[in-house]
């Protein structure tokens, strides 16, 4: 048996749950509100024209290697543009990740051995929890209500305990899977908390310029006076997923160390995709796709909401989310959300991602993740309908 | 300290001989023979006309997420493409990764926890020293002569170790950095050796379609009758290096953990750059760009060797590579080329990459790699001229 040479870290992991779900989001007849993906109709196709540019223009450079940080302009636009949105970063601070998960994935390579102690919220996005298992992190879960994240109970635990974290990780806007928002007076405390502790604060923002209602508030980066705050960035909700690109503003100990460790993965990021996202975003494309898809977003919301009153009714709570791709569906009474994932798939013909997925501990049985990104909005209504069917509340 | 809190890894990695390449290679008044980076006048002019296509066509696909694995008319492809080269794939073995050194980075995470086990040829890929340095392996190196692997080493180190080494790493056709040929007696037992122990044997194959001279040998892949090969290939030397596509054709006990842990490292590659490649592919363009490469390369190969013997004679020996990207060099007497780097960059205007970074132990003082792909023809006897200079040869 070959599989008993594996580490322990694959000897411990099972099957994944984001993989099924993938292959999930394949099968035509099913309503899937699983994968957290852009709808298509987004795409903007003014990058048709870019990417003749680029492989008729700049072949060489899109072609080749680019250098491991990421090329040079690109860094710089995406410097330029955190500024812009009242992040203050500098360019030899930036590095062009293959999408934010890798950004998560060299964090953990950075500052985790086995055992290493890492808060999360709880919920919190099930790729990230994949990513802690796989360098055998001990996750510590701190609760969140409406508001987001519950920093007393954070303060509480690091007060109370002997072994401080390697890192914490949180994604204060538009949550995934939870679609809440972190107030302004925890975004303070939060980054006031870890500053005092100098527990690295990891902010995944990928939602973050997806807000279609409600008052703007401040990323934790632009209120960190204390470079506490390591930034993880994407263009998969905001431009593109298919090119991979994300990035990551480390503070200066650590971005080296970053670059070294993102050498010994893939080396860099794919060149054509950086010139595809830096094209597009100097020619305001990106901005432009930033409010079809907030459009868009608010319309399928929208009709989720709606749907969810009409077919849950009392029967459940749910998120009326301002921004981003979630909704988080409680529902009353016994039910684990887990087990009715196949039936849902195999006879209802509806998918979505169980709560549990998004627990370390497995816990939040009755709850469920519904994104309405990708649906069409002729069929959410129906989609909802059939979950209902799914826990026999219609 | 911050970095007090970094991971074992992470603290006794220093800084990189490759990163620090990629930045020498920027500089324009440098002849650099130092990273194995293809020369741009082979990327092929089609490709333009693809990149339109694919993003007017298939925008939905080309910048939406791809299933973990890949692509499946792409991961198709490349099982046809090795059936073809006499290497039978089957598409759910095969994964599709962000250029080859991320396959190797996957199987480290499958098979390594810290202080196991690897064998490697040494000298060896530089790349994969780092990585299984970044997984704390304990790096076995076997000696190469002209015929590369000394296999009748392997084998009495096998047999004389209580413990098991984890995977065998091999680069058998003009590998980096030595351009050499693994021979076909070798090949044979050492794919025998293997298979009788159930070591897997990793088969890094970048440059194996780039032969220029000499006889067509079977891969390593090709002589597996029982899947003990794990076969990483790339799109980096025949196609493009800036798609970061490479793929891995492993047995079935292993790709579903390979699969698991791509979804924790980057989730998927980038499907345009899947799309491309693919477009490219079917079209003939590949197998066109590779007989460009073949041409362009045995071009340089020539005018290297014979700089060589005009300007370094008797003082070193070579080799004389039958395919790829390389020369090695050693030189007679004393001298430590990696201490000779920076004068040659700074004083000199050459770049190469010095013995030592290709060996674990830090040997190979004498030595250097001659990467002669990038080098315009013009410049290469100039630059052979200037290294000639740094060890005061001419």
């Amino acid at each position: 048996m070959m599989e008993e040479m594996f580490a322990l870290r694959a000897k411990q992991t099972g099957n994944s749950d984001l993989a099924e779900l993938f292959k999930l989001s394949e099968r035509p007849d099913v309503i899937s509100f699983a994968g957290g993906f852009p709808d298509p109709q987004w795409f903007l196709p003014e990058v048709e024209e870019i990417g003749l540019e680029i492989l008729r223009d700049k072949r060489d450079v899109a072609l080749q290697y680019s250098p491991v940080p990421g090329l040079t302009r690109v860094r710089e636009f995406i410097a330029r543009r955190m500024d812009k949105q009242g992040m203050p970063a500098r360019t030899e601070n930036i590095m062009i990740t293959s999408g934010s998960l890798q950004g998560l994935d060299l964090i953990c390579k950075v500052f985790l051995d086995p055992g290493d102690l890492v808060v999360v919220e709880a919920p919190t996005y099930l790729g990230a929890i994949s990513v802690l298992d796989s360098y055998e992190a001990e996750i510590v879960s701190i609760p969140c209500d409406s508001e987001g994240l519950m920093v007393d109970k954070l303060e509480e635990y690091l007060a109370g305990t002997a072994v401080k974290p390697k890192f914490v990780y949180t994604i204060p806007t538009f949550q995934n899977p939870s679609g809440r928002v972190l107030n302004l007076e925890r975004r303070k405390k939060l980054v006031e908390l870890c500053s005092n502790r100098q527990i690295p604060l990891i902010e995944d923002n990928a939602y973050g310029e997806l807000r279609y209602s409600g008052k703007e508030l401040p990323t934790l980066k632009s209120l960190d006076a204390r470079d506490i705050v390591v930034y993880l960035g994407t263009f998969s909700k905001i431009f593109s997923p298919g090119v991979r690109l994300g990035w990551i503003s480390a503070p200066g100990y650590l971005i080296n160390k970053l670059i070294l460790f993102k050498q010994s993965s893939d080396q860099t990021s794919s060149s054509l995709s950086q010139l595809l996202a830096l094209e597009a975003g100097t020619r305001g494309l990106i901005e432009k796709q930033i409010e079809i898809t907030r459009k868009g977003l608010k319309l399928k919301r929208d009709l989720t909401v709606n749907a969810l009153e009409k077919y849950f009714g009392d029967n459940g709570q749910w998120t009326v989310s301002e921004g981003g791709f979630y909704t988080w569906v409680q529902i009353n009474g016994p039910v684990d959300t887990y087990k009715a994932l196949e039936p849902a798939v195999k006879e209802h013909k509806v998918a979505y991602v169980a709560g549990r997925s998004f627990y370390p501990d497995r816990s939040g049985e009755n709850c469920l993740r519904v994104c309405f990104s990708l649906v069409k909005e002729d069929y959410i209504e129906e989609g909802i309908k059939r979950l209902a069917r799914v826990f026999s509340l219609a």
